[in-house]
């Protein structure tokens, strides 16, 4: 091992050298750039390298003289890092810096850094933070990158040494190499422990390890503690021409109320790829509500061996998203209510004082309300100006609050609030209406959050929003009411993707977590982009869609695929022995209940029956072009023939593989083999085909998804459906993609119909939209958007150990 | 400036030679260590170091010939960091490991170090991680602490070298140093531009690097961002033996609506002590709601020149404190009004079946459960051993729905949640009742958060909250809700402090905001214990009561510093010329109109007559015992006659000092003069004694404070009042402090009576009761706790650049 060490250091000095050179001599010959300054390894620094800068273009002087003490160790006088501001005060007089692009500096750390980047950025400058690569160059070299901030004797000024533009090839080829991630080390226990437990005996890297090892410049992440990490968007500018990784989706079979493990599988698949096989992959997941964590459900990280560590982390406050988004929501809720009372009570004179007021003398429009002058086609920009009529259309939103359909929330199972009254303190002036408070992850924002490519993206989307109508049937958006700057502050870092690592240390995105009914119910497009890019073109990207995948698989296509402009490779479907006999005729799955003796013993004709639903869903990935891998999440009880049969099936119904997983019981090891099938199938060819053309009337959608993706013989819309698909299309938004709310539980809407069921109707009742996420949701059913709390919830065995911190009963 | 650098490395390196082998000669015979390993920078390993380790001790072998090749710089050989699996395995053997009690782990960096903390934690060890120290040895050699980890040629292992045990007396001794904070310089601009551009305009140093500036060890942060770090409450365990620092309050005289400033003061005078005075000092502030930062008032982090930065996220979301509050103060509401329909809803048997289920055959209590038991005196732990009598003891908490105290909270100003009716749908089955939302800053965790002094202290609080009261009129807690550990793990981020910084780059605790008038408007116990700690013996550490002197210092004394046990060395009592000139019969001031000529013109017949307020003030610090410096906060058209009068009243009136600020328009430069009398104050002998005994009756405790504080001539209880304070003392709570809820615009009752008001009656309309927190809190006239959104709310200025990620309009 150590031979092996001492033949890279050289290799790479002689690499580097010969590299340098070149690269030295090109930069003399730069017109660009007028100077150049040298920070490197001190193996690096030798006579020729230094002599080949032309002395034009040597602005530090570094000689042999000061090399020499170098070398000769004798520290004293060499190794002085020089004053902050002394540095400081030389870059600001250099002109060197105003002219490369990037500029990396090696060797510089903690505050002096961070005073040079802000002192490039100033100056327009792009930097390129030189931790991640010195951390790199180390490794490399297994030698100890030294300072090369040399004082000379005799002069009284410090010269600092900046290694220009050799910065940007060297992070390209690290960017597109294989990893080197040091996997963490499973040895799983039988019987498998809770989760908890199993995520508290594992220790995960310090994120920023993790962050450095995938490739992550230490100016890109935000650390939150030791084990979360936002990273920036500038990400997506920096690799905006690598190539992207495959993209693969997980989704499943129709499940049992139980839930089938699309997202151990997920973890677990990553964990396989990642530790195992040694390929770039990282897992992006959705970010759980709190409402279950202390309800009903539990935690949402995956479970057994296949989890996103810290557990308790990833399913709490994580790194405040959702509390960012509850902020954003409520504001806007009280922007709401708010504003008709003011309305209500003053006059448009009165309004307009008081929204355009005169400050020391001076009365202007504030950009937010230049805006909505601008949306009424009113060409002024002076409040004096504007006439009687148009200072009332400007005042004066006029909601109709019988069409508010914007709603507060709560991360919490709530039921008392599923229908409430407000207004009714006397200072709301008899202004009381009817609403409801919804779980926060339900907002609309949550699902523009999950949908938007970036910052500006994101800022319209809020803007958009429609709150309500006005009495004339025209859309109120958040922007009318002045708020959408707000919002998008509030907003402005939970738009960064969180960075977590599995139970094995390889990399997971944790970011949004739409609903999968109301809304979309996949993670976002910013994660998914931002992993691509990282994994390279070999790597691997693993996300997951809500529900069954004629649910979250089709909304993944038709809404989340359109907005990103991002295909997938390979779908893995998900599914469980006990579902499949669920589907085959098998007495009902219900949460809380034992199972009945046909899901613990062997029982080949249930499996075989129920076979029908994972056939229909394979058909429905293969509508959007896709290769399927069937991953049979195994349970203890099942047996190998009744695997063996749906393999068998799978394969006979088009799938390209089917495989076993054990990840649960063993973590990625378990997984290995879907990993290898996922690799195969990724390096077919594939294209996308989305299911119907948004220009088509909203009802054709509606109707292509009920029949090609549910099997029904047609839909049927209610009266007050209709009429809401004529005021949308009417409002301009008949060209949006369609989310249906329909149940998870049954390829129908009716939950108790199992397997494929044919010749329904699907009854549409209601429709409604999210014009800032961008879709129209048709409502099959009712759909409770705020869960309740069971007799004995969760919480009785959640408790802190106030001693060792510990979390005791997550799970 | 050099020389001095040289001087201070020879002279380091001779102490710590000679500190060195001594310790090492100790340790030699000390029977608990088995064996030494060294880990120093290059200028400490003599062959005099290396050759005092006995041979039976060694356990790397170090010889001369490596110490000589690392002196000759022959890099090659020397510096080969081991492979952190090497390091991990030998450590894992060695014996020596097992004995020390505290193991400092120095040169050992990233992951490695992570993975060595890990290990040693595991082996039940207190681990110091290197950083700090080795940053502070760096800069004081100014050479770089080069790698000690020596490879041996001719052995096949690495070994690694550890100084163990010379660490805890270096930390000690850096810990009791002046701090060497590097002062971010300030320029201020005339006129002062918006608090948000002069907060953007200053780069805020990395907090890690403010963190090793102050003596926190790498281990004790986690970091939030670039700009934001809590700090872990293990700080207070490795201090417990060092004294604490000089302890300041901020309090003020009564107000005028606009505020008089107490923020700006108290971080103009921490930036004044810090940078200007080199004086080890912290600020202690609390963090704002972010209604208000959409609302009215718009931010809270200082003003002008005296501002934490960056104020938009202090102002925002900062660690998600406030977030995480709501989150826990909901839980409960949820918990309450489901547990009362479950109650309703089922038979004593089958909610005793689904409160302690059967799971896979055994039936069990959750330790919650038992802790139930216990407090009906039921001395069982077999579920099956219940007689039917105990099982509905059990089961039901028969919660009277009128006498609920428990609301919701939104961290909004929304209005319309003042007087809600909840639980209207159907599925809630007319169980529906009229409830409220507050603003999250007003819930009782808020002021638990602000009282606790640790994690068990907080846990046993949270149990200790009274929801309502059952139907024999007992309390009701969280804790029988089964809650309590759920909202303990919500709350366990949250209860460490945020450390920030100044606008000059000095420290500032951000922690907790409780309301100042149900709750006693202090920031957090925690916070100003850790800060006292770390400024050390000759410190300041500054921290501010909410309201008026007569409120908020009063509860600083009687409720804080009771929880706490810190007693303050000085009172700093913030006065205006404008509020002064209000007091002496000055027009009404009001929010949002422009102020009369009496307050922009020079008046010295108001500002004497008004000098009655400040004067009373300081007569009620006097109580407590505390000297008193009276500061004037400047503002433009004060005139120096004006600000002599007040100076010379207030030293007439008892004050050991009266000085003016100029903090506002000129940072701590401004507040130069105030520092200096804070610290001559400080060394003055004090005092502290509290108002009134806790033993004495409720009423008696509340006439006290009316009396002696506020003037009044007595007090007058509603029935409603009475027989409130009836009820808590039967039920166990009368021995509680006293939380005035009362207006801070007077120092009676009134708003409108200015000065010092006498004769009259103050009336008690209601009282109410904050158990976890742990006082009693009488109502005097209507307190809103939910703040409305006005006309045109803050939030129409404010948005954000997606280009530059910068935010507009916040101030």
């Amino acid at each position: 091992r150590r031979r092996g060490t001492v033949f890279l250091k050289r290799c790479f000095v002689f690499c580097l050298v010969e590299q340098l050179v070149d690269e030295i001599l090109k930069l003399n010959e730069d017109p660009k750039i007028h100077g150049l300054v040298l920070d490197l390894p001190i193996g690096a620094l030798s006579g020729r390298v230094i002599n080949s800068v032309t002395p034009e273009k040597d602005v530090d002087g570094i000689t042999d003289v000061n090399l020499g003490r170098l070398i000769r160790g004798d520290l004293s006088e060499c190794f002085v890092p020089p004053a902050a501001s002394a540095v400081l005060q030389l870059l600001d007089q250099a002109d060197v810096l105003t002219v490369g692009k990037k500029v990396l500096i090696i060797g510089a750390t903690g505050s002096l850094e961070a005073a040079l980047q802000a002192l490039l950025k100033k100056k327009g400058m792009i930097t390129i933070s030189s931790q991640w690569l010195s951390k790199n160059l180390k490794e490399l070299v297994r030698a100890k990158l030294i300072l090369s901030q040399i004082s000379e004797p005799g002069l009284n000024s410090l010269k600092f040494k900046l290694f220009v533009s050799l910065s940007s090839r060297w992070i390209t080829n690290q960017q597109r190499k294989r990893w080197d991630v040091r996997a963490l080390k499973l040895q799983p226990l039988s019987p498998v422990p809770s989760d908890i437990e199993i995520s508290r005996a594992q220790t995960p890297k310090a994120i920023e390890v993790l962050a450095k090892e995938i490739g992550l410049l230490a100016g890109e992440i935000e650390s939150f503690g030791r084990n979360k990490a936002k990273v920036k968007l500038s990400l997506l500018e920096r690799l905006k021409e690598h190539p992207d990784g495959k993209y693969v989706l997980v989704a499943g079979i129709t499940p049992t109320p139980l839930g089938e493990g699309k997202s151990t599988v997920t973890v677990g698949l990553v964990q396989a790829l990642g530790a195992h096989l040694g390929i770039n992959s990282f897992a992006c997941v959705r970010q759980p509500s709190q409402g279950p964590t202390f309800g009903v459900k539990g935690g949402a990280a995956g479970g057994g061996y296949a989890q996103v560590i810290p557990m308790e982390e990833f399913n709490l406050h994580l790194t405040g998203d959702i509390h960012a988004i509850t902020a954003a929501n409520n504001l806007l809720a009280a922007a709401i209510d708010a504003r008709i009372l003011h309305e209500a009570t003053q006059s448009d004179k009165a309004l307009y004082n008081r929204l355009v007021p005169t400050i020391n003398g001076v009365r202007q429009f504030s950009p937010i309300q230049l805006a909505r002058l601008k949306r009424l086609r009113v060409d002024k920009s002076d409040p004096s100006t504007l006439t009687p009529g148009e200072v009332s259309n400007f005042v004066r939103l006029d909601i109709d609050p019988s069409t508010i359909t914007w709603q507060r929330v709560v991360d919490t199972n709530d039921r008392f609030l599923r229908k409430i009254t407000i207004g009714q303190s006397s200072t709301e002036k008899g202004f009381i209406r009817e609403a409801q408070f919804d779980i926060a992850v339900a907002s609309e924002i949550m699902a523009i959050l999950a949908l938007t490519d970036g910052l500006a993206d994101m800022n319209k989307r809020l803007g958009n929003i429609v709150v309500a109508n006005n009495r004339k049937g025209q859309p109120v958006t958040a922007e009318d009411l002045g708020v959408s700057g707000a919002l998008a502050v509030l907003m402005k870092d939970a738009i960064k993707p969180t960075l977590m690592q599995t139970l094995e240390g390889t990399p997971v995105f944790v970011h949004a977590g739409p609903f999968a009914n109301i809304a979309h119910g996949n993670s976002s497009v910013l994660a998914d982009k931002m992993a691509l890019k990282l994994v390279g073109e070999q790597g691997f990207v693993v996300t997951e869609a809500g529900f069954g995948a004629d649910i979250g698989m089709e909304k993944f296509f038709n809404i989340k695929c359109r907005a990103s402009g991002l295909y997938p490779n390979v779908v893995v479907l998900v599914a469980t022995i006990r579902a499949l006999k669920m589907h085959g005729g098998g007495p009902n799955v219900t949460a809380g209940k034992p199972l009945t003796k046909e899901y613990t013993e062997e029982n080949l004709k249930l499996v075989a029956d129920g076979c029908s639903n994972l056939q229909k869903q394979i058909q429905i990935a293969h509508l959007f072009g896709m290769p399927v891998i069937v991953a049979i999440n195994v349970f203890k009880s099942d047996t190998e023939a009744e695997i063996d049969l749906v393999c068998q099936i799978a394969k006979h119904s088009g799938a390209y593989d089917a495989v076993s997983c054990n990840h649960w019981a063993a973590g990625g090891r378990g997984t290995v083999q879907l990993a290898e099938a996922v690799e195969r199938a990724a390096n077919e060819k594939s294209t996308l085909s989305f299911l119907y053309d948004l220009k088509l009337p909203i009802v054709e959608k509606i109707r292509t998804i009920a029949q090609k993706v549910y099997g029904a013989k047609d839909i049927e819309l209610s009266p007050e459906a209709q009429s809401k698909v004529d005021l949308y299309v009417k409002q301009g938004f008949g060209d949006l993609p369609i989310c249906m709310a329909k149940t998870h539980l049954s390829l129908s809407h009716q939950p108790e119909r199992k397997g494929v069921p044919t010749g329904f109707i699907l009854p549409i009742r209601d429709v409604r939209a999210s014009i800032g996420a961008g879709f129209i949701y048709p409502l099959v059913g009712t759909m409770s958007t705020m869960p309740g709390l069971p007799t004995r919830p969760c919480f009785y065995d959640i408790d802190l150990d106030s001693d060792t911190e510990q979390i005791t009963g997550l799970f």
